[in-house]
């Protein structure tokens, strides 16, 4: 809304904001109205000449949107007065045929679908963009130790391989449904009422030409009031960007300066406060954060615009146009920001090393929990482990196996060298380093 | 998002759109800045004189939002390049002084207080003007009978002046809800973590004379991760505009061609459709529903803002910015072009007299329960009343009657005069014409 | 939330109450957790007789759902206090291998799956048996004559088929979406945090034996904290709910008694009110409309759940469980309730052929304009016949006939005769029943 | 939904269950018949005996919830069964005298209010209690030195006075607007169409004995289809539960093993996991989260019920029913258990003040720049401190000073022992303490 390229820039790239702005709309509505002269003449109805004009005048009569949106008001959506100067351009006597057999939404949807199309290549771009990142991060970083945190307290160890490919596996799954949704998109002709009515006969030929000149699929009816298909790709877009922002949060408390494992990639002034010197702030984390927040509440808008009145909706048809291509916008900003971040991402083995060493007692008590388990029960092994963490004045595994050793119960069922050995983090890695490799081969298998 | 003139005139006005637009914001922020150098100079930390350049700087200076936009991106939000930028055209030495203790934060939230007020005011106006125009319509119609519709279903007989207080209540109220969220903002100086701490002694001095030169009131703490405020606003914003929408759809329905009790104003183009010659088209519903929609989804996105990290929110406090812009523009367009329609609005008495009338045996069906009631008992009377309603081969009064006393049940308790007596509609407005009276008596009592 | 029986019913079945209530996810969470030993069996991890004895137990033992949910408290989720109920009544020595190598999100995610496949079936069968009764209908009224509306304004004729089969078209995309996003869920077992760590070299063969157990897929990898599945599911559920609202309010539009084209199917007291005889509320419209806006909602929230902290999500991951198991019983008891409408639906073709008769002047306005174009220009034709529409008495074909020829510039062209045979609207279908008989082919083809 | 006893009390407690389940609605539709039957009475509608009765019955009676909700499919509500059922256990005669001159809305929108009422004075209670809790700690610890994070960085010294005094100003600006909204509700009575015409001219009389037998402010007219008060109330309420969720979040953050900060108060068995014996985990905050995350998505739906048809809405209504019981619930849970946590959280003093030494070259990065400012210009100390804080081996003071004298240009202005004094976090805390005191004075004025 309101012309916004204050904050807009914060949150998308400037190529997505061309492929969803005022003119982007304009040219797919031009586009259009030129494949509807086209199929028009090819069925007959229209001289191949007119179509010819309407198609050159379509595509370089530049219009102005803000006029244009104001004169939209009276009618209630911009089609209409973007045919009227459409016809004032072509001029008669071709103007006659300008529109023909189409009704608003026809032109509106289709070109919603026009630029869906478009800007959805954009995002399908950088989302592949973002899962190669993410497996490039995550062969490198196979085999390096890190502590998985759940709830956010130290959990077990982990490898970074296994965060990256965890974000990388749910990329692809939020790609491979934003590509079902972008492919499901089809053509929109269907007259004033969705019979076709004013082409007489002629309606499923030019229908069929109509998707033919867009390279789009002729869909089974008119979708006027069946908005199934545009819903759908809303909540894709918002999966997509749900799913860049998962993992710029992960990277913004792996950047907490007590954590330190990672730091997204430096660049003169990024992440710089207007006061604080020190600062390298998490900036892209809270922009793909903030673009993700607000796609997910325009996807839910979308959904609710499946519900509507008869034959054309009332309220809820004007509430898409604008929300989806924000949705657009957004949901590629928030990828392609991620990609940059996890493409650049400063990985801090070092830390991630220092920090399980840290931690070990916490990270490997279940670990020896389990060892004590065939001797003393499940429930009284992990009590007594849960009680000797509480009582370590560190969390480090010297600390645990002096106090676990102080407790005759576990002294006499284990050996402090015994304990050495559980509390080595490498050691109890389980499958991490396995599940790398099977979900890079995965994501080749995918990608090829 | 993305610089949309083409639809966002379609559900907001010039004035809203430019009173929540990039420039509004800018200098909101450059009024800011101002402020705060004119409050450092009057605790001594800055020259008067560097007070009075920035200030005479920030009044005139242009600055392109486009490129600033580009350059928040390193930074994460507008301030730290507007702040370079206003620097640079103050120039050495007064330069050092600009942003003196202040924080991003300060500058921007500060700023959508700004905005809040001044944008926010022109949708008080219109609310104002949506419930004087509701008011009107009531006073006018007060004793014009139309039939009530629930679950959209004749029920009884009303007068359009109850359905028009009944909108008037609700504007009010919305109307006072979003004055308490107006004038609960106040402004924000905290400093890098709010603590003030780069004034040293002066902070609190410094922030008492920020707030007096914007003419806010200072707030007990600062606000950087206290977002209350900001969040009840913003839910105030979409009451508004779906009370607005509330209205706008009660008019579609009665628009509806079955209906035809009222009628959108008239005016040349207005509600036409680009292929349909007869249309008159709801499109300021249309415009305002999709409005309140939008303003719902963006309400709840700042409601989920007040929950973030610590002392600054990571990616929640950029979500804020251009959607409390956005809700700003799409309340007051809610409200703005309901008040335009009702103040316009054709109210057609006849076609409510003939509706009530022709459903008249439907919306007296209570009455004539109630009437049978003594003799036969509550279920019994409903249950004859309602199988006559259904057998009766139309829904007037006449066809009801014959009925009714076709069933000697019936027709041994009561009259056919009774019945004709109790099938009058304007026998049966109950307090309606006293409601009316009430309300307006009670609206006079709010506005003056 | 909170126990209620009291207005669940109104909006889902009594099936759905128990495929999504406390004994089925307690039954589901057993279930996981019999499996999970059987499959610790098959790797030699755990004692064959343990694992059935732990099933047994699993499969019979009934637990009080309010007391594990108040022990729930402590832990955070009900699987800690289920595991120790479980453990005692197994018993020594076998309750020492329950819950072998898992973690409570593994069980609590795993029974999600399974309750969502019990549940997503049903709403999957209801899917398909509204489906079927759009077809019905269609078939049924393929040629018959109603008007088209847009913006709640008569627009075109068209034929109930032609509606019927795009409600249709609608649920079938919902249900094959619906159907991708069931298949799509998979098994979860990744232990403590995803790494299977606490099985040691058998992570693998026992994850897969436990899938296979559960006649799951097994998912690339664990899925803790990679919620696009079940993101994906909520809105395909949600998408489903909104399908049915769709056609519930189309018709809720068509029986307001204005309009009287349709009734939902008669029962003793269904649609009564508490006061009004006469009443026959579209009860139905009003339970899907509100099942769908609480699943639209419900649906938002599993998207916002993509985004969480680390392994692990803190508030996203608890804010799941009944959402989704709402979602379930949300979305099946608005298809089942629309599919019940559908099927019994009183189609009232007379008044669809009196209100096309009524309105002819108005529906058919566009072809009256579309015979004047090659004559008169578009623009020129349009404005004469809109303005024709605005002064003739009444919205009939005979009115409109008389205004136009009245006019000396349309008699000039036309001939009476000739306009009364353009306002026939039988006319003037398009390809109305050709689009019929195309998509219930496709629906042969789709569901064979 | 679903009767879930699992998964509720994780989030809320057995008092709030209590106040919103079916036993509380149907206790507040009983109590509003009752309360009608007595207003008739004093009208001389109804015999005294018989207002007696009534209330006796409605008073003692108890009824089968799961019953009256299968039977609520019908008319679409449980007050139609429910009046059936009052009116066998009155029995005749004054069973003809229950539920007169009402319709279904008034004694569910009553009772939405009744419950409303008691459900939202536990949760005022709770506010209170969890805003008495902050104003504890901020007291305890006026003085004691922490780390603000801004972005989740480390920004400069604070107190945790000062983070705990926000909390509580936003508690308090919550609990204030909850206060308002739930003073805003009123009785409902209408009839069934809002004009009251059942009660012939007793009507306002019988409203006004109506809302003073329940001791409720009547409205200035009825509300059937003007919901802005039950909306606000919802976005209270989900104020509230945000405004809790923020402190859980925060107290979240801090528990992470690396801050180590702060702890939910110990319980036996609190914070455990089914797995890893070490784990205390946060959670309050993630049962917390959860309740603010539903409660926000919920108080969308109860904003978007403001919008529907006429003189009662068709799905918008009953969305709202178990919406806004499911909102008192979740909001009432989240402050009460944010308050459970504030009241016992162990704050650890000792690990901030370590941590504040540890990232003291951090902390006052921003004093540092401003001491030399006045040299080198603004622009140019923030570059040289920035620089040397990136770097310096590590983020301490002795580092920084260390990093910051090996540059000429700094050394040069200023001296090592000036260094180190700038680098005292105490000297830095700005007017933290004095915002404390402020507050804590605020408070106690709010408060009394």
């Amino acid at each position: 809304l309101s012309g916004d390229l204050l904050f807009d820039q914060v949150v998308t790239t400037e190529e997505l904001l061309e492929a969803t702005g005022d003119q982007a709309w304009l040219q797919a509505m031009l586009q259009a109205e030129a494949a509807l002269s086209r199929a028009c003449a090819s069925a007959g109805l229209v001289p191949p000449e007119a179509a010819r004009q309407i198609t050159a005048v379509a595509e370089h009569a530049v219009f102005d949107a803000a006029e244009l949106g104001r004169q939209a008001r009276g009618g209630g959506n911009p089609v209409i007065p973007l045919v009227k100067a459409l016809s004032d351009a072509v001029g008669p006597p071709c103007s006659q045929w300008v529109h023909m057999g189409a009704t608003s939404q026809d032109i509106l949807d289709t070109a919603m679908v026009l630029v869906s199309r478009k800007a959805g290549a954009i995002v399908d771009r950088e989302a592949g963009r973002l899962a190669r990142a993410c497996a490039d991060q995550a062969r490198q970083h196979r085999d390096t130790v890190m502590p998985a945190r759940t709830l956010l307290q130290p959990a077990l160890p982990t490898t970074f391989g296994l965060k990256a490919v965890t974000w990388m596996v749910g990329v692809c799954e939020a790609r491979r449904d934003l590509k079902v949704a972008l492919e499901s998109l089809s053509s929109q002709l269907g007259g004033a009422a969705g019979t076709l009515a004013s082409l007489g006969d002629h309606g499923p030929a030019v229908a069929a030409a109509f998707a033919a000149e867009l390279r789009l699929d002729e869909p089974v009816l008119p979708w006027h009031a069946a908005r199934q298909r545009t819903a759908r790709l809303a909540t894709s877009l918002a999966l997509v960007a749900s799913t860049a922002a998962k993992i710029a949060f992960d990277i913004a408390l792996l950047m907490q300066a007590e954590v330190a494992e990672a730091t997204e990639p430096f660049a003169e002034g990024r992440g710089a406060s207007s006061t604080m010197p020190q600062k390298r702030n998490p900036v892209a984390a809270a922009a793909v954060g903030a673009a993700s927040r607000r796609a997910g509440a325009l996807a839910c808008l979308m959904m609710g615009s499946v519900v509507g009145e008869h034959e054309r909706h009332l309220a809820s048809w004007p509430t898409e146009w604008q929300t989806l291509g924000d949705l657009l916008a957004l949901a590629g900003g928030a990828v392609s920001r991620s990609a940059e971040t996890v493409e650049g991402l400063e990985v801090h083995a070092d830390t991630m090393a220092a920090n399980v060493t840290r931690f070990a007692g916490s990270l490997l008590a279940e670990r020896v929990s389990s060892a004590l388990t065939p001797a003393l029960g499940r429930l009284r092994a992990a009590e007594l482990v849960g009680r000797a963490c509480r009582l370590a004045p560190d969390t480090g595994a010297a600390a645990l196996i002096e106090t676990l050793m102080s407790q005759q119960e576990v002294a006499e069922q284990i050996s402090e060298q015994e304990l050495r050995r559980l509390l080595d983090p490498t050691g109890y890695l389980g499958c991490a380093q396995h599940l790398v490799d099977k979900a890079l081969a995965w994501f080749e298998g995918e990608s090829s």
